[in-house]
């Protein structure tokens, strides 16, 4: 006979001095696609950050991201009288450590203005240092040259926009016209912005979430309030720097942050039900069926409003099995609400369960 | 802008109020068969347990068991001045519960002799009370006449096997010889008895783990000494009652707990690469080669004794992507020890990373 | 040198081996009295509940109580075909352990009845199997007549008060007339009754938080909804079975569950100013000072309402240090409501800052 | 009939907007004496760390430490090509947070030179520029001169001890003679050197534990590893600088991680007997009493080599009472070692319990 304990001890001493893993967040791909995991948007303190740019890589690491963007501030340096200036310095001492821990490092730089325009991210550039110039329109014409990604950022934060609505001044409509503009924040830290969604559908830009983290990401996203930081889902063809870059301009995304998931329904609802799937019923008596519905997702999904006599509510953990007694009453369809999966400023995912 | 805390707590509120989720074990199936979580050792107040049956059901649901079989002694009844005897009780009491939530019950008996035979549960029985008799020979025998399985439970028990380690007595070697006897617990409860690998193989038995639970399983596995009971892992054909007895007969198992995995080779073997899969090196330089390995399932791995020049050891964390960094230099193959999958009394699984 | 980790898992592994401890639940005592806190209403096999009484000790002593009472129904015992009814088996069973553990164990029995008058506790009781007769005014003076105490349970329950609001019958204004009726619940389970609060301020009567568990405690108070369960929090002379009946019928108690407080004024303040003392002010400039809150205790206080210029809401968590930054232009004094100490219907605690 | 979890997020809502707690550390006082809690060795991106530094105070404050030193190195810079060199900047930064989250920022800096003297903490320093010079010992001149308190950090450190075991050079004894040397780490990040009991007992240094933290302390020291940083805890006049500085020269220190106190007898003793209360037996019959050991302190401590007939081991759990079940026929005195405390290189405290 032997303890268990002491084997369970000797393994976890082992692994104790051991390094090394990248935790792997359970979300599907779809069909034809890679999902990745980003963030776009983080700073260091190369501006008004608090870590070295290599913590950036290794959090990611951590916390099993694909891709990530370190985006200082071009025009708000506040620790400069101690760190001197360089937009691209962050990028440059973040690069070894990304590709030895196989994150895909996007180079990036924020363009840090009073509204209009704002704040906004220019990602896949090649030179931060040529973005510092003063008109921000010569800002965005070199950005468009270097071939980048134009990201709006946080557009409905109370600093620049006190009642909290995100609003499209002409500059931005100028931006559209062009086609400079790429993609706006849905999920910005702890907040988000409802009408981003009708902004994104009604110009098809990218719907992006994004931590804008300036301290630890560990202290910033911890349980129980939340386990991780808002992330863009990226279906890329592969996982390469090149792919993500053509998936992003594509708009192949969503955005995901606590049990949120917040996208257009063509991405949405298949990514919904690449996530859920329906048994058929195991057990009936005289008066109920009972159903299972698997989530083999690390999102848990709420489905609400459903027809008379059903459960008017399901609540579906993550990465769980949930039971469904159903009254043979019902008779109609089994279409719910899932509550967490937005698709427009007023508008959740549709659900029918089909068992 | 909204707080996403709102919205979060929203849901937690919805969630909070709704109850019937089963959790997704995550650990991989064989070809053509499907892996059964079970538990084949639990008491209830029908002997020496503190908990009603229906509590063994709910319990298995929650931990997302497969299937369980209640185990009352049948010698051992000290609560019976306040509970009359009946040693089908508890399998009649469980039954209705079971099939609400989709639980495989196995009706059972625990046989609760001085050593020898010690103590040996009765599983897939039609009816315990025939067998409380006298003889433990007529015991078996009446085992035998209902087509049941017998377990032989906990071998190195102190408290009949002083020195801990299980010996078998001339009623074993018969038993096996009428084939009566179809399987050793490895793990009972916190301890385990690696001799019963020998007996095992020698004799082609099924290895077996079950928690012998007497009080409330959330209270005896917790967190941090181990989250969840030593399990049996079957692979059956189906997720039926008569699959799993059939592959029980079998012996297709797996014995699981903590995070050691116990078992004849042919089925660790397979079963480890199911959990396990390595991917091409991902970036190199002047000195080493980077790849990563990744473990898709709740186990974590501890690969030991590597060959000179690699890591000696490599904690493969489970749900987890493993970033090893290999010196160009090593040129021999990369045969590991997997510490945590033992196949024999002093063996463990082998394994090679091929990149 | 040596690695803490080793050291750190030796002593881990002893721990592991090691049973018997309590858990201090750190709330301060009353000048002269010491806090009991009890647990009033609880289930087992003998009734409707899925434990044995037993088991019922061994969580109050792990959950750091000092009292239980084991109150199976009178009138209700659907488990009566396997285990014949005696109303004072679970107290009997449990009666040793209670001594080996410390615990004080109260004799009690749930009336069981329709409403009116609906659930009623009796407490210190000697012998529940006289309580089971008929007329329920029977019961009542049997009650009496044993010198007990007595407890409306969860007036506002809806399967017996269907819109959720107590109310006082003409038999509940008859027990109080006879002095018969001592205490009622303000928490029950995962409910509670505002209005309880205007019945025991008019009527003189204890006000209670109970649990009402049926289950398993630590499976149905699980985080993060909640760590513990609803207790009553009684200011007694001395840790004895004597000196809590004293208590209970003298009415000094609490009611605490969550981070809810609840209770008469009297005990509610000087308790709620043992948890929380305030610092002088540590540091000042032009435009601010800073002082801090210390919360010696398990339960986070919530201030709300502040004066024009202070902090609208400070949040006071437990077993901390809550620092406050107070403008120089606030002059008026520092009245707070205390969110989560109920001493009315509609009324929190007001506290004021002095620092 | 209000649901109570409504109320709770209603709470948890106010309190997750609400910032500024710092963590009560459970440990007494000795009397006469404040126990600081104290980190005296961190680095910043000022040297090679990985945080700005009031990313320190902030650790610091949300820790519920009293006290820490910035002390980056003055002999390696590894950023400078990002950030030029100032010694005394990162203290500079510093100072406003931690006048603001009240904490007391040591100047310090860390003298980094190969063994010997291998590394040193200059803490209570005036102008770390000074000690920037060539001579190791012209900078122990200038530290001297400044009235600073000299520690020797890690002096088993395998890159410079490689068989990990500290050793005393000339260079050592000669700032002993000259009473320039004051303290020794005994515990530095995740180890601890045995010797360095003797080398304090001997030479009447005050032990200290620190963290040498690089990177972020909540990623350093999470669970279920450990939960907090290594500190030394230092038995202050008053909560004040120079009180701090006065209780550092005067070696009236214990040095605490993980479960681990360690420190000179004259200290520990006391400190021991301020957490552990014994109670009165509570309950006895023909073979045994019961009686309980109160432990208010956040460190558990481990009884072991109890006298024959006694427990062997008492785990003592934090903030918990611990249940004894003592036998009748044990006449001894009840002597333990308390495995946790170390008071010299292969001592430990001894503890009689007298119930």
């Amino acid at each position: 006979m032997k303890k268990l304990i002491s084997f369970l001890l000797l393994i976890s001493l082992i692994f104790s001095v051991s390094v090394g893993q990248r935790k792997i967040i359970n979300l599907p791909d779809l069909p034809g696609f890679v999902t990745l995991k980003c963030d776009f948007h983080l700073h260091t303190v190369f501006s008004d950050g608090n870590v070295w740019p290599t913590v950036r890589v290794s959090e990611a690491f951590r916390d099993g991201l694909d891709a990530i963007a370190i985006t200082d501030h071009l025009e708000y340096t506040p620790k400069k009288d101690y760190i001197p200036v360089d937009h691209n310095a962050a990028w440059k001492i973040a690069q070894g450590t990304a590709k030895e821990f196989n994150i895909i490092l996007v180079h990036g730089a924020e363009i840090t203005r009073s509204m209009p325009p704002g704040h906004l991210n220019a990602l896949f550039i090649e030179d931060a240092n040529l973005l510092a110039v003063d008109s921000v329109w010569d800002v965005f014409e070199a950005v468009n040259k270097q071939g980048a990604f134009l990201q709006w950022n946080h557009p409905g934060w109370k600093s620049q926009q006190p009642d909290g609505i995100p609003r499209m001044y002409d500059i931005h409509y100028k931006l559209i016209r062009n086609k400079w503009l790429h993609g706006i924040e849905f999920f910005n830290g702890n907040e988000y912005y409802p009408l981003v969604m009708t902004f994104c559908r009604t110009h098809n830009l990218a719907v992006i979430g994004n931590s804008d983290n300036h301290g630890v990401i560990s202290e910033t996203y911890a349980a129980p309030a939340t386990t991780h930081r808002p992330v863009t889902l990226v279906f890329a063809k592969e996982r390469t720097h090149d792919s993500l870059k053509e998936a992003m301009f594509a708009g192949r995304t969503l955005a995901y942050f606590g049990d949120m998931l917040a996208g257009k329904e063509e991405y949405a609802k298949p990514f919904f039900w690449q996530c859920i799937s329906i048994g058929k019923p195991y057990f009936g008596n005289d008066r109920n069926i009972y159903f299972e519905i698997t989530n083999n997702s690390d999102i848990p999904f709420t489905l609400a409003n459903g027809p008379a006599g059903a459960p008017a509510t399901i609540a579906i953990a993550a990465n769980s099995i949930t039971r469904v007694v159903l009254s043979k009453k019902v008779t109609a369809p089994l279409i719910y609400d899932v509550k967490n999966v937005i698709i427009g400023e007023n508008e959740v995912l549709k659900a029918e369960l089909k068992y």
